[in-house]
């Protein structure tokens, strides 16, 4: 028996656990999965005899170590700040391990240390990152290997609501963290690379420059930039390619619609709001418009949006009741930001038939043969229900998968890692097809960036 | 005699020395003019047989504190957060001590210190702040003395130039740090009370939110909100006040056609672009607009700033030729923002003959005896040329006053202060109208806030 060491018994952990469960007698697996709360942990293990619930504290040093050392293999499925602890007793312990988060630096520093005890510590296995670096490292490989040069790369990845469940005017509800939506795009200008030109988007612009992109049987779609496009360059090999950029994908129309909180300043995640607590939804919105002794909210928010009342993103304000004058935020010290994502907690919460939807859109255009071509990469995976969401998939499964492979030898590259090399992306993309997470790739003609 | 320490001999200093060595001989003074550069300092003496030049580098300890030791008084003309360094000796050789400058954390923790050895450390004490306290407190103080109840109070001041150098359609030229002037606004929300609402404005709205005002004879200006207004509620003891609002002056128009650079992203300062010395002001622009294979620069910056060809915004940004293919920003490793500056600096660099303008307006809503009313205070200073400019007038001769009035212990409530009190401003405003600094007062009826 190997026993797995699961830390983070959260939402994202259901399809992962359930992966690993199903594959655990063939493969003689022993789950041990922790929680700071034992009953979540409880909850997960599904009472199957091959898993083991138990209370885990990760700041508590002495039961971490110990749990650490009696796995053949360590999953952190906690915040992204909170796996280095954890990565550090996994080499002094000489254990491999697997998270689904970004590489952090302190995590890259460890690097030297971990190749020298000859372990792998897979990062950035989950979905964006990691489904993403792998379906495109399989294309750019492959067109690299015949000889083709790369010219562009375009990404996209969204979480959003399956069509079915889709009943709101924003063709949006919460499917992963509201706060990171709501923070989305903050802390510095969107970079990326357009036709050999470096181009740079502030903002308050962020959510007026979007691309259009069409997903045949799901319609149309737009997308935002990401912030940083340009560390691709060098991860993904692409030193060469004149046009770099990624993006997050929404429906048509979300993010004209949510330039006006960032207008109005109502993202705004740095300085706590006079009295937040006993603020109405009304005065909230009223806090960001200019005082007078007559005219209604409705009316000075309409003017400084620059409006009309059948605008339709004046309904979709209507839709989140953010004139209700009745209606308190009753958060205490709250950021706009906060009380902006309590009001929209209200809306855009799935309900409990509601499903949920990841799309995934690359543009790979090259040059072969002295002759410019594309790939258009597409995938839509759809959630089961509020358990095994298309989130859970797409993020737990490739992290099992991954875990399986490292220990069964297949995975076998030292060092602090991302999955962009054929070991990894073979044979989990080629398995996650199994599970509904297939790629349909065609070749399109190239026309290079196209605005 | 009477030692006076000057430490920094930069532009504001000019009118500052100039009045000590006017009173130099009457009043007993010798003057020690300190700066990095001995050229600096020795120009600054003007050959007076009351001043020394020296050359003080305020990072070399051994000589910063010979020189300090030797004073009666320290005046600190450095960049405010060099300030602290002077002080924490100040206190050591039991030195008083004047700067222009806001009180940092810093300074204020020395506040216990400073009284115990019954120092006077004056800050605050030049224009905005300064000049501002002084003139907003002397009111403030007058109608609580007969009992009335503070309701309002806006303030607003602007360095600006001169209407007969006026020459630019932007009615603006850099007349103090033009770094300042590029970076303002950022770094938070404005915040604010009006009529007992508090106010929220972030930076991307900031500018589209200005007010108006009108100075008899010099005409029209619009001012657009300072970042925190709200601490100013205890600094002045307006606990009570529905109204609160502090803003920059500029001439009506500027705001709206400086927004276009915000929204662009112009004005960052958090990163560096690729390639900056090489690229040219057309380029530059282009960076913040979408690729297009055909599309001109003028097109799409139309487009995305929503301005036609026949819009006086339009003409103010061919003003600054921001179009030009041929002129090259020239700077290594440069953000956004120090770009602008480059490219501002081009076109709002005073010429010599040139003079700049301070404007300061303050209005004070008050109820007293059952009737509400409202004061109204107005100052235009002119500058006489480059040298004695408005700037250096208004921050430097109140620095000096107060100098002045310390040594000759008039002012005399020990601690880190800054110029609130009666012993302090009712001398200097005084004094200050025989160089032309002069506040019209007048009764207007109380609107309250009025948008």
């Amino acid at each position: 028996m190997r026993t797995i060491l699961i830390i983070g018994a959260g939402r994202s952990a259901s399809s992962l656990i359930q992966y690993l469960l199903n594959k655990s007698v063939e493969e003689g697996l022993h789950l041990i999965i922790g929680d700071l709360s034992l009953e979540f942990a409880q909850k997960k293990t599904n009472n199957h005899p091959n898993a083991t619930a138990i209370s885990l504290d990760i700041f508590d040093e002495r039961s971490r170590k110990e749990a650490i050392q009696k796995a053949d293999i360590v999953i952190s499925m906690l915040p992204a700040h909170l796996h280095i602890e954890v990565a550090r007793d996994c080499v002094f312990y000489k254990k491999n391990m697997v998270t689904a988060s970004y590489i952090s630096d302190a995590m890259q520093e460890l690097d030297v240390l971990v190749k020298e005890n000859k372990l792998v510590f897979m990062n950035e296995v989950g979905l964006d990152p990691g489904i993403d670096h792998m379906s495109a490292m399989k294309i750019i490989h492959e067109i690299k290997s015949k000889g083709g040069k790369m010219l562009l790369f375009e990404s996209f990845c969204g979480g959003l609501v399956a069509p079915e469940s889709d009943t709101n005017l924003w063709n949006y509800k919460f499917t992963w963290a509201p706060r990171n939506v709501v923070l989305a795009g903050q802390g510095g200008a969107a970079k990326f690379l357009q036709e050999g030109t470096y181009k740079y988007i502030p903002y308050c612009n962020l959510f007026r420059r979007t691309e259009f992109l069409e997903v045949e049987g799901y319609g149309k779609f737009e997308a935002y930039s990401n912030r940083d496009s340009l560390k691709y360059l060098d991860v993904y090999g692409l030193d060469d390619v004149l046009t770099l950029y990624r993006g997050t994908i929404r429906r048509v129309g979300f993010s004209k619609a949510w330039n006006m909180f960032v207008q109005l300043g109502m993202t705004d995640d740095s300085y706590i709001m006079e009295d937040s607590e006993n603020m109405s939804y009304r005065q909230f919105v009223n806090s960001f418009l200019p005082y007078h002794p007559t005219d209604s909210v409705e009316i000075k928010m309409r003017l400084i949006l620059k409006i009309d009342q059948d605008d339709s993103m004046w309904d979709k304000l209507l839709e989140l009741d953010l004139f209700n004058p009745n209606k308190k935020v009753g958060l205490k010290n709250a950021t706009p930001a906060q009380i902006l994502e309590k009001i929209l907690t209200d809306s855009w919460t799935l309900q409990p038939n509601d499903k949920d939807m990841i799309v995934m859109y690359h543009k790979f255009g090259y040059e072969l043969n002295g002759k410019k071509q594309q790939i258009d990469s597409k995938m839509v995976c759809i959630g089961e229900d509020q358990t095994y969401t298309a989130m859970a998939k797409t993020v737990g499964l490739p992290v099992a998968m991954a875990t399986l492979l490292i220990l069964n030898g297949k995975i076998k590259t030292p060092g602090v890692q991302l999955p962009i090399r054929e070991e990894v992306y073979l044979p989990i993309l080629k398995e996650l097809e199994e599970y509904g997470v297939v790629f349909k790739e065609q070749i399109v003609p190239y026309l290079g960036y196209n605005a």
